[in-house]
């Protein structure tokens, strides 16, 4: 079993990308200049990834572009839906924080075999500030090494699906229990 | 076995912090706008925890402030005996890029049972487009989740000491053979 | 009368700072990661004059942090009575881009012997790509060469109070006639 | 002769534009990834006009991309013909910070009628805390509002050409006497 798992993983590195769906939140919200709303446009994904010299082979796909907050039961479905037949086994999903542990724990429910990393950001990645970056290599570092499950990757660390939670009043995430 | 392993995997989230070895490197280069040339004053690791908003359990030291193409074999050796010397299983060591695959192989020959991970930067992280924050955060994942052994974390992937080496032509990190 | 002007010149450079009055706008407006609105919290305006290296005199004081949009009869009678009051006669007062341009006529009506520059920003300066910079140095420049009045300072140029106008569509400011 | 003036001052504001020649210095250095080396590539003063949001028309010719310290009598001679061979009377040169006072000076003893301001960085624009954006915005403001003469803008501050030094110890530009 040890090395059936071992010739998995050999072909994991080699020959499939990771996955890389776009949900909207935080991380892609920009200031509209005009109005002072903070707004969607494209996401700054591919930006990242190169800010970062990325070599990680990935395949990105836009499913919405939305706050969070506003995402509705259909949206998870649909997300749920895309991990569940891509062909990729490693997932990383950006999403607003409010919500990320409900789309989690639906994914939990419905995903086998494959690694999904939720992550997102707590400042617009196009401020100076954010911590979009970080995230993101975490996020990716974590789908390549965790074993299959939801997990939601935040604050530099993971968290399994039904085991996390955000903290309203510290903006961080932390365990249940 | 697997029940043991388990056992010491929930030690080391709940109760041991990742330690974190600073040596220089591009990193945490500075300009010194007198006399235009780059610089080492401080480490910006805490700068850079603090914007990835980092919750992970950490313990900084910095050991030296070089250029790697300047580290000695006696650098090499405090390194060596500082991995080995903490009490910290995970470790992140921070390090220039030219010389960062010849300390990985010194650690692999010579330290035993921990996580070491090697991560540095392209970029100054005092420069707008740094590749830092996002190695940091890679980084910091690998420590957390990769079994014992001595790695580089670059481009968003994870090398084993002994399979990785910097291709001078494009600054990417690959595997050997 | 040439030496006259000489010599009023020279006092000004040599003895008397620049007065700026903060009064907020998008400016000086951050984000709340908690709950994801901008908000007031201090003025950037030390911030970013020690980013431009900045040798001018110049006397700081925040007489309001409000959205310009919400600024009322009694706040630009406030700006109007300080810049009245104050000693010197070079004046750069931040202010929202919305009604930058109200605040300007008012100015212009009461203030007499004086340059009075206003600025602001279409991005926060806490945003990576804000114009704030760009404004804080044409200000303080134009603060320092126009002949007393009162004017815009946005876009790299300069307008009397009586002639401009925030253009909705564009964000760009222009001379009405 | 008042009059004849605001006819020219006229002229100037709604048909000439704002001549910028870039000479290079650390205003557009960038660090090359590849061997840690600070070089020249292209100029970003595009770029800052567009963070700037300036509507300022501009003519932007590069004439050398040379560190001042490199800049020899040739390639002064070649900015001081530039400046008297251009239809525009306002001219913005960026220039390296080093030897900027000398060219002002040479400029000085040739150009007449025209009003030039030399403006450069401490930090290049690339890093995240240059002062080039505040430079840019001054120089352009000073530009368009000071009599015919040669001068240095920095420290949001600007000088005449016959007497302006660098300070060597505080990288600050200060009067002679």
């Amino acid at each position: 079993m040890m090395k059936s798992r071992l010739v998995i993983f050999t072909i994991q590195q080699s020959y499939m990308a990771i996955r890389i769906f776009i949900t909207g939140g935080t991380f892609d919200k920009e200031y509209n200049e005009l109005n002072g709303q903070l707004f969607f446009k494209d996401t700054h994904i591919s930006d990242l990834l190169e800010m970062g010299r990325s070599k990680v082979a990935v395949e990105i796909r836009t499913l919405m572009m939305v706050d969070s907050l506003e995402m509705t039961d259909e949206d998870r479905q649909l997300i749920a839906y895309q991990c569940e037949q891509c062909d990729e086994t490693q997932i990383v999903i950006t999403h607003g924080t409010d919500t990320m542990t409900d789309t989690a724990l639906i994914l939990e429910q419905k995903i086998r075999n494959k690694t999904i990393v939720l992550t997102g950001a707590m400042i617009p990645i196009k401020f100076g500030s954010s911590d979009g970056l970080f995230n993101l290599g975490s996020a990716l570092a974590f789908a390549q090494t965790l074993a299959p499950g939801v997990y939601v990757a935040m604050n530099g660390r993971y968290f399994h699906a039904n085991n996390v939670r955000k903290n309203k009043q510290t903006g961080m995430f932390e365990e249940i229990k």
